[in-house]
Parts: C-alpha cells; sequence; structure tokens
C-alpha cells in the first residue's frame, strides 16, 4: 500500500505551524519566513525555485525526501491561498507562479469547488468538499501507486493525524515563540504512541523529528 | 551580578511542563513520569536520591549544572505540593523527603504564608506571598551572593520569564503529545530575541534548548 506522507512541517516551540494574519503578502502571517529560515538554505529550496546553490547537510538531506516517490498532494484551502469563503478572484493560482513545484495532482480541499485548474510542469489543483478519507481515496487513485503528501497547512495535517491517516510525519521544530496562529498538536494527545520517535538537531539550530510506523 | 537560573524544566512538543490532576501520587498529574524519564538515568538523578549508577552522558552534562553555584531556590506552590487554598495539613514537607536535594533557603510561592520549614541537610523552605521581583530580592540575600534558581512549575517560570528576570533557561523538549496539563510558553511571543538560543538532541531523544544571555 502507498504511504501517506508529510514533510519539512515546521511548528515553533509553543506548538504554532502558521502565524496570524495571513495575507497575500504574509503567507504565514505574523510567523513571515522565521519558520521556514532552515529550509530556503537547502539546495532542495534552491532547485525548486530554479536557484543554484544551497546546503547540502543534514536539513537538506530531510528536505529532499519531500518530492520522491510522490504521486499526489493534498493540501487545505489555507495553504493555497489566503481568499475566505466563495472565490471571488478565479485568476489566483496560489502561491508558487505557473510552474509550482508539485508536478503531481494536488488536491486543495475546500467547501467551495470549482473546476480543476492545469498549471505548467505537471500540476493540476482540483478542487474538492470532502472528508479527509474520501480525499485520500481520490488522491491515491490519481497518485498511480506511489505516495500521498499531505501537505499543510497546520489544520489540515492534523485532521489526517486525528483520522490515524499519516504512515510518515516530518516535523521541524524551531526554537522561536511564536505567541499565537493555528496549533498543530490541538486534539492529538498520545499521538507518539502511534509511532517511532525520532529527534535530531542541525546545526541550523531547528530539531527534525521524525514519526513513522 | 548573580544570575537568576532555570534548569531541567521539561515540555512536551505541544508545550505543557505539567499534566492535568496533579495529587499525592502524581505530581506530574496524567504526565506521570513521562516528562522526567531523561533525567531519572542521569547519574545527577540517582545522587540526588543516593542511589548509585545513572549516565554521564551529555544528558547528565547538562543535568548536572543544577547545583553549583546555587544559593537559594524560588519554587511555585505546586511545585511544593498538591494543597490548594488554606493549607490543611501542615505536616506536608514537599515531595523530597526530609533530606531535600536542595541544600539551600527554597522561597515557595503562596498566597498563604505560614512558619518556615527547615530539613535535613541545610534545606529550608520559607513561605512567601510575593512577586517575582519581591521574591527574588529575597532570594538574592538569602544566595549571599550565589545564583537564584527559579525551580518551577511552568507558572512560575512563565511568571519570571515574562518579568525578564531570567538569565539561563535550559528547557527539555520531550517528543511526547500531552494534549493537556500547564503551558509553559503561553503570553511569551518572542521570547528567544532576548537571548543566545542552542539545542542539542540526545541519545534519549530529548532536545535541549538553553536560552542565555
Amino acid at each position: 500500500m502507498s504511504q501517506v506522507r508529510v514533510h519539512n512541517f515546521a511548528v515553533s516551540l509553543d506548538g504554532f505551524s502558521t502565524g496570524e494574519g495571513q495575507s497575500l503578502d504574509a503567507p504565514f502571517g505574523h510567523a513571515g519566513g522565521r519558520l521556514m529560515e532552515w529550509f530556503f538554505h537547502t539546495r532542495t529550496f534552491r532547485d525548486m525555485h530554479e536557484e543554484g546553490g544551497g546546503g547540502t547537510g543534514v536539513d537538506n538531506a530531510l528536505a529532499s525526501n519531500w518530492g520522491p516517490g510522490i504521486g499526489a498532494e493534498i493540501m487545505g484551502r489555507n495553504k493555497f491561498g489566503p481568499q475566505r469563503g466563495p472565490w471571488e478572484d478565479h485568476d489566483w493560482a496560489g502561491w508558487w507562479g505557473d510552474n509550482p513545484p508539485f508536478h503531481t495532482p494536488v488536491f486543495v480541499l475546500t467547501h467551495h469547488p470549482r473546476s480543476s485548474v492545469e498549471m505548467k510542469g505537471g500540476t493540476t489543483f482540483h478542487f474538492i468538499d470532502a472528508s479527509p478519507q474520501e480525499a485520500l481515496e481520490q488522491a491515491r487513485e490519481a497518485a498511480g501507486g506511489l505516495d500521498v503528501r499531505i501537505g499543510g497547512g497546520p489544520s489540515t495535517v492534523r485532521e489526517f493525524l486525528a483520522a490515524d491517516l499519516i504512515d510518515h510525519l516530518h516535523v521541524v521544530v524551531v526554537p522561536i515563540v511564536l505567541g499565537r496562529g493555528v496549533r498543530l498538536w490541538d486534539g492529538l494527545e498520545g499521538l507518539e504512541q502511534r509511532f517511532s520517535v525520532e529527534s535530531v538537531t542541525t546545526p541550523s539550530g531547528v530539531t527534525h523529528v521524525t514519526f513513522t510506523r
């Protein structure tokens, strides 16, 4: 059976995976880039954005596992963009430009379905109103036997964890206190008992924690 | 000037430093011993309890910094014991037996002051109704030029951090999701900006995070 995976998912010491006040200019709200600094410096990130350079150490080794073996992604609507409620801007096609780094079908969970949007490079956004189980079923079919990535944000990851649908969770604890935003861990008491847990701190100061079956 | 230090202070991934439902049999409530497992295996802990053995690796090196240079401790009443409100059991003298591991004056913050209790081995419990600043002034005087340790629990550590009275904070992130209890980080947004922060994961699976000036 194909796996359901979460990668490169950052969380602050106080458990927030995004800040407060998301907007066009601030995908992570008041958190700004602070949760993802460690990632911006990796070769994996630079390659995604067709920039050169970037580190090839442990942060990158873990970050690079994001892509291989993935046949589809599921993301929440707040990862896709800052709009809430009925779609007003139908031209919005995500934060990632015309060639998004996914290169697979991407299922966007929303209570306001709309037509699919095909991008360059193999990414197609599908907009579905579905439970985690239903979304996973569709994504698995689209993935053709490959793994499915749950791309975030925190509410989406939390729902899939609560439904016990995730096989591999890679969390990156960033040593900052965000104070407000969207919490990752709420309602997940005892989560570690369902997984093997490993931790490693890297020179960037973050701690990678992997939950695997 | 003497320093104000916090050592060996554990916190779960979701930011709880103690569980729910403290009682005589469960000082950490439903968390049980899970937040302190890493500590129980160190030589420092074994020595405190006059037991032999215990690890002498990185967990122990960090744990061992707890004692040296400390001239007084301040603790919250909930670290001292499970009683709330006016004291009913005046015989209660903490969880630590007749020779507690502190060996200094210990100031217990409470809205219900009572007479001091002198224990074996140099520990004396003083019960004071005081703000963090006032308590620190008293503890500094008692410490005779040595450092003051803020011993916990989470509400006490949080209050001293909020008042910016702490110079050295050693937090131990334990990769469990407690779900409920008392949170450490509430109201401390941007705490890291006041400190240099370092992290290291050890083979026990915990991550030591030090906040120093």
